[in-house]
């Protein structure tokens, strides 16, 4: 009994000695969903590398398995999912749940809105995350912004728009307060999942379509059928976003939830920078790569249409959602001033520069 | 000894149960030194940030503590205390040891050259780092990016510059490549450690000085003497760096290199947020609180001078070392393609959106 007394001491002292570190040594095992199949790059980088970036620093303790959306089959219900705990995490974007909650619409972005430089200042500088946070707790997930891709392309068409009359009975995918907009001028508007896009376009089921930029759209083959790419008017800083499951979180020790925390802050500003390489290379070659498709712009009394159409799709929701106003107003408060400092700073220098650099 | 002998075996066996975790509870202590003192924000938040995050993922046994220039008294030293292993870790900009070795120089920023977005992409997918670190080997230190300011303003003068004339005898604080480029423009050029400027200003040691954009300049007072604020020109993406040396950063376990690489990316985003929020911030209020602020343009005979000689300092290096040669080459190469992206999204987006948003 002496000898088995001894070392129950022993162990309860080893427990004891042990106890301090045993948060940073709980094995824990995650699973994320993505709206995304698994080769999207680089939507599907961000979170990989925080899978990577925590299993690292938990020395392989905390691992998180990524199931991309050809795995789950269901792109478009990752928040459901991870309210419900069937994932502890999620990677998808804000807007798709709409149609539950239209305040989730603008943290992704709108049209005319803030670019990327305004749009994180916004977030991370001007309440916008605050504002994010509060309108997830109604799912009990916390979200965190999960990468930017910058100005979006405004879609392929397989015709010309010369005027508002060739929008008419188009039949286009394009989501969200956007689609909305388009709706307003006569547009057959339809939301479809990522990997689905080209096949609806090739069947028919739509006449355009708008998917990211040049770096993601162009290996997707859309220009094949629909060769007429417009710039950027509706998604100027579209951000895509991390979901968690609160009671998940919640219970990791906290050395875990610092780790995850600082992984989704890395790797979501890591998407915006390969984004904009992958776009930048893409662009540079496109030209001779690819030279049936026609680079357009939107003529401006199509565009000042536009303009209009989403002042009123975004007031009538305003007008109907008191939390949809106050997020809308602190976007366009923060807009019209660090707009100002964006002219006075990258676009005067662009302009600038230009004159003299041959 | 019985007893002995079962405490002995029970601790061992102890030991052994705590052994895979024992990395992570390694006891670690560093200091860290930066250029700056210890109150210029947002500056300071990124090496702030990076030693909380470390210590919060590792439960508070990675601890760095973070010197400012007032305690250290070295503010341009930082290299070589970093090399030296005095501190283990740094936080500075790279331009500053450019008579050490030019080519560290144009990792900061080159006169005409790449935005934030640009210099982002070079950096993480265009080799940019994998140059940085070439180059920082020979001092046998770790660089990271550590923040990026975006485009800088152009500086503060105490009279208006009307013409080449107005430059020559001006006496002016500018480091690095714009500092030799003002220098063959007839100025006389110094460097002053960034917590000496507004003395130097006010006792007349110099007549003009740049610093970074109106977040940080306008707190610092030199509008008080020189109230001609220029647009920028000659550090359109100056970056600045972490230093870690080498002997250091490779005794670390596993676990605390990572997580200390990924806190480093997530302070370095940060800190280009909040510069662009402070920025914001001062300039929508800039007018108004400090009416005798005069936001000028340099006249376009000027900016052309300016670019002429860019291109001579920066050939000149290059035609001298191979290294800066190739480093340059890469910039300019990634430049190349990617301002034609820049132009069809951010710059397109600003100029259109502005046409019809009231």
């Amino acid at each position: 009994m002496k000898r088995v007394g001894t070392l129950a001491l022993a162990v309860a002292a080893c427990v004891l000695a042990a106890a301090p570190t045993f948060a940073a040594e709980k094995k824990v095992r995650w699973n994320m969903a993505m709206t995304w199949n698994s080769t999207l790059t680089p939507f599907v980088n961000a979170p990989l590398q925080v899978a990577k970036m925590v299993s690292d620093m938990t020395g392989g303790n905390f691992v998180i398995k990524v199931d991309g959306a050809e795995k789950h089959k269901a792109p478009l219900e990752i928040l459901d999912m991870v309210k419900g705990g069937q994932f502890e995490m999620g990677h998808s974007a804000s807007y798709y749940w709409k149609g539950k909650d239209a305040t989730t619409a603008i943290f992704t972005t709108v049209p005319f809105g803030m670019n990327a430089d305004e749009q994180n200042a916004w977030l991370y500088y001007g309440g916008g995350m605050a504002l994010m946070q509060k309108c997830y707790d109604k799912f009990d997930v916390y979200a965190f912004p999960g990468g930017n891709t910058g100005v979006q392309m405004g879609g392929w068409f397989r015709k010309e728009i010369k005027s508002l009359d060739d929008l008419k009975g188009l039949k286009m995918r394009i989501p969200s307060v956007a689609g909305e907009v388009f709706a307003k001028l006569g547009v057959n508007v339809t939301n479809i999942a990522p990997g689905e896009l080209y096949t609806s376009l090739d069947r028919g089921t739509i006449d355009a379509l708008e998917w990211v930029g040049p770096g993601m759209d162009i290996k997707m083959g859309f220009h094949k059928i629909a060769p007429f790419y417009y710039a950027g008017w509706h998604e100027p800083a579209t951000d895509l976003q991390f979901l968690i499951n609160k009671k998940a979180f919640d219970s990791l020790p906290p050395e875990y939830q610092a780790a995850l925390k600082t992984a989704i802050k890395a790797a979501t500003a890591d998407m915006h920078f390969e984004n904009f390489a992958m776009s930048a290379e893409a662009w540079s070659t496109m030209k001779t790569e690819f030279p049936n498709i026609k680079v357009m712009t939107f003529p401006e009394p199509v565009l000042a249409a536009m303009k209009k159409a989403t002042d009123e799709v975004l007031g009538e929701y305003a007008a109907k959602d008191p939390f949809f106003k106050e997020v809308l107003d602190s976007q366009m408060a923060f807009m019209k001033k660090a707009r100002q400092w964006t002219k006075m700073s990258e676009q005067y220098y662009l302009q600038e520069s230009e004159k003299v650099v041959k």
